[in-house]
């Protein structure tokens, strides 16, 4: 199993940000034929997904849509006030299958995979492991 | 790293297709005895998941959770109209693990495999990978 | 591969328990480097999910946010009355994917590992599976 990580700087509270070149270029960069890289986000107020990058307004729209599926104005009973970040921490998951075949991502046409900020702006990580057995 | 891919026809615009008989052929197939096949969804309209199949109320009130949990009556900014079919894919993620030892997948007495159709009908096709190591 | 079975005992309808240390363990057991240990719930009204363990308030402002997106007072088709807990084995996902190295797990400063009871209480068991190519 090879591994690392990959940092990132966030600019606003919610964000997706487009990694897909980076993860690719991780993967050209080990030289292997094909496996699997497994994409393990660090924090709790933080995601991972893979959405459609083509149009942007996906992305507005997915922000918009976690921000009503969890609403910030609620009594939430954690003081820190980011309690919705968390919920949609567990929502999207913490982490990400990547195949690549031939030393290329195995994506659909439409496909991109994001950094998702919950809780930002921020300096974050993002772990990798490719397993290729 | 064996892999492959499934094709499916999905026939409405929301439609959960058991696809465990599939996945345990095409496992079978490959004669190997342990490992996880990784099931990915090519698509940013659809998606994977795991849930009950013996009884199909659970899979139309899943269905009926998802439209009210992403509602079509919101002025999105994505022009094609399908932003609620984007914000599910994310909402069940692009890719399941499904163990499986001695030939057979390892899924509970109740679970079996859905393809998710957010955005139908049309023709879907879903990626395998099956690892050893 | 390697692969084995906890049992757990949960006490409430909707309760997360933090298993990190019990996945530690079983990790530490097998003696091996480096690897991804693949956790997967077989049942269809529970889940898995990696979150804050520090302060318990996120536990529960989880476990309240998914009982507003899935409400319980709906007219679900499924007789048996667990739709929402269904539901919510969907959101949150059947597996998660843990990797260690040096035999130890690699999670952020406040991630931890919970079983996610939404039917309970029961007697639940959770497959692991170990691989290390």
């Amino acid at each position: 199993m090879l591994f690392g990580t990959l940092q990132l700087s966030t600019s606003a509270p919610m964000e997706l940000i487009d990694i897909t070149a980076r993860i690719q270029e991780l993967v050209s960069a080990q030289g292997l034929e094909a496996g699997i890289c497994t994409l393990f986000n660090p924090h709790t107020t933080a995601g991972v997904t893979i959405n459609e990058g083509a149009d942007p307004d996906v992305q507005d729209d997915l922000i918009g849509a976690l921000r009503r599926i969890v609403p910030r104005d609620y009594p939430y009973k954690h003081r820190e006030g980011n309690s919705p970040s968390h919920v949609m921490a567990s929502l999207t998951g913490s982490s990400l299958a990547v195949p690549f075949v031939d030393g290329s991502l195995r994506l659909g046409t439409w496909q991109r995979i994001f950094f998702c900020e919950y809780d930002g702006p921020r300096q974050r990580s993002l772990n990798w492991y490719i397993q290729t057995g």
